[in-house]
């Protein structure tokens, strides 16, 4: 899949899955189809597979590009790909859009086989457990027993998290970054906030929007513009805009008249078009009840006891949304478990975003580390 | 007016002004009112009067209560009051509601009398700069050359920067809490934010929504909560609410669930009912525009070169929306312009509405500075 020459084209892959998936929650799907993009080759005795889990509006595209004429390549372009950190010479890195997903994966926008109709508002919440549940039924697809790392950030890096709490055995190494054990309450007030944004939207119908033949554009832009402005740091925000006017002086009006009022809406405006709402009102659920200890008693260093994989954990320094601190716990609990763990804190004025960006360290560490694992593999 | 007994029982007024006043947008407002609370006696040679400007949610009433049985005492009663650090058996203490109001002065739900109808969306877009021309009239009124002291938080302490910078014969004192000397991009897209919300409210109707009988309840709802969830510091919302839940387990819905959902709904739903949309959007156009350097080719130092007034500037450790950072870049401009100025960094967990709170460390502070203020009035 791999072409070495300027653009590297990649094609995505829907695997149906047709046994049941009981969920957290206690509904369960019939099947399931799950969107994914491999870049690479698995080996001989499929130990050098790694698997990446997106974040809130991410998906199963992770690198490269659709066709040559594609302006943007996937979400991880800057760490996986031909010898880039995430080297696919040499690991078969899998990228998933998960349940609930708006991407192409079973979701909202999926035919409910119960009803022959969509499934809409009547998906079921899914949680982050639910998530690794059918990542693992990925794995067994592809005849993979053990993934040689599961990596992601944000809500990726909880995923990587409960792949090793959940499945001991079939983790050697979880990169967790930019990410936390759980959510704080303002986190989870800032979610509420952008789903009451949707929910309160007159075109959300409940969540049937789409049998209304509207989408609730309102409340999604103004989600993802609050959602937006959280993911970056403040300094940055003042680099790259400051006070400066879209326009010559005050309108004393409300048009746009700063720049970052011009930045903020278009974003919010392009999420709106392409992001399904019950989507996103699914991916804050998850992140809301992401809890790898609650059946430990909310201890996590007793959840982390079993856990075979070893850790790469990083956090940015601009990071308000998942600071370092947040991250700095995980590790806590790591070492109180008798773990092995890497951590590393970046200097990054990107805030949350900046595991998506290009922070020359950052590249580094991850290159570094996943060096070694690949010596690992080549040694099996 | 000050009634020694448990109750303190105050009385607001309002005060018509029938002289035009030119706005900055270049709109006249061809008569106006100023809804006022006065606590405390005017001294024989007026030296012992103090402003007491209010933030973005605020009004007149200061401090006090308005009957023996009312429940909530005014914004600022921790400080303002017989005894308080602003000491009403010293001082006379104005409290004022901006224009734009909508809590007596002349704004959006008061009569334009151009029209015969309510001003709504057509009263005009008003600055700090237009405040502090109207609180001139207002000292002009009561025979106040010039203030003991101008104070406020937040944007009641850009008043106070811009009263020291426009009027600087009439400040002897400015107290600027918890405050900054323009927004940030940060800022700004927090408040733009706010105002799409408001704005893409269908029961907006273009800011006249009392004429189809309605309010853009929804958007000042998510308004107000994402205001004031950017108002308090991450980690007292940790310790307040952590992840709490409302009810008993996860219900898999878009219920409230955790405590901090319930809270912040509940804020948010209360602020709708007894708070002005278009007043809202006023107010946040105010913070936008604040510049007191604007005509001064935006050199601050240059700005503050005619000051006269004394600074008293405070700022708090977990204000992460007006960081103390941006309260020490003013101290930064006063020093450089060679002006009298004293810093208090207060730790405090309040985030940016500490300067509403009681913290023992910040009411002393208060207190202390003015005591000396006081000292100087028995002197003249």
């Amino acid at each position: 899949m791999t072409d070495k020459t300027d653009v590297w084209i990649v094609t995505p892959q829907k695997i149906a899955f047709e046994t049941p998936l009981a969920l957290q929650n206690g509904q369960t799907l019939p099947r399931f189809d799950l969107m994914v993009e491999t870049y690479g080759t698995l080996n001989a005795d499929k130990s050098n597979a790694v698997l990446v889990c997106h974040a809130l509006s991410g998906n199963h595209h992770v690198a490269g590009r659709h066709s040559p004429h594609d302006k943007h390549p996937g979400w991880w372009d800057t760490m996986v790909g031909p010898g880039k950190p995430i080297d696919t010479g040499r690991f078969f890195v899998v990228g998933v859009n998960n349940l609930g997903g708006c991407h192409g994966s079973t979701g909202p926008l999926s035919t409910n086989p119960e009803t022959g109709g969509e499934y809409g508002a009547d998906f079921p919440v899914v949680t982050v457990k639910d998530w690794v549940q059918s990542q693992a039924r990925l794995a067994d697809y592809f005849g993979i027993r053990q993934w040689a790392a599961v990596a992601g950030g944000s809500l990726g890096g909880m995923q990587a998290l409960q792949w090793a709490v959940d499945f001991p055995r079939r983790v050697r190494h979880a990169l967790v970054i930019a990410s936390a054990t759980r959510l704080s309450a303002q986190n989870i007030a800032f979610n509420d906030i952008a789903r009451q944004a949707i929910i309160t939207d007159p075109d959300f119908h409940n969540g049937h929007y789409r049998r209304h033949g509207t989408i609730p554009r309102r409340g999604l832009r103004i989600a993802r513009m609050m959602g937006h402005i959280t993911y970056l740091a403040e300094q940055s925000l003042g680099r790259k805009f400051g006070r400066n006017m879209h326009a010559e002086g005050y309108r004393y009006s409300y048009d746009v008249e700063f720049e970052v009022e011009s930045y903020l809406r278009y974003q919010g405006d392009k999420f709106a078009e392409r992001f399904d709402a019950n989507t996103y009102l699914r991916m804050t659920k998850a992140l809301d009840y992401f809890a790898p200890a609650a059946e430990f008693g909310n201890d996590l260093t007793a959840a982390l006891k079993t856990v075979q994989a070893k850790f790469f954990v990083a956090g940015f320094s601009s990071d308000w949304r998942f600071a370092p601190a947040r991250s700095r716990a995980l590790v806590k609990h790591l070492v109180k478990a008798g773990k092995n763990v890497q951590y590393i804190e970046i200097e990054s004025h990107h805030g949350h975003d900046a595991f998506l960006m290009a922070d020359e360290p950052y590249l580094c560490a991850v290159r570094t580390y996943m060096d070694n694992i690949a010596r690992e593999c080549c040694r099996d």
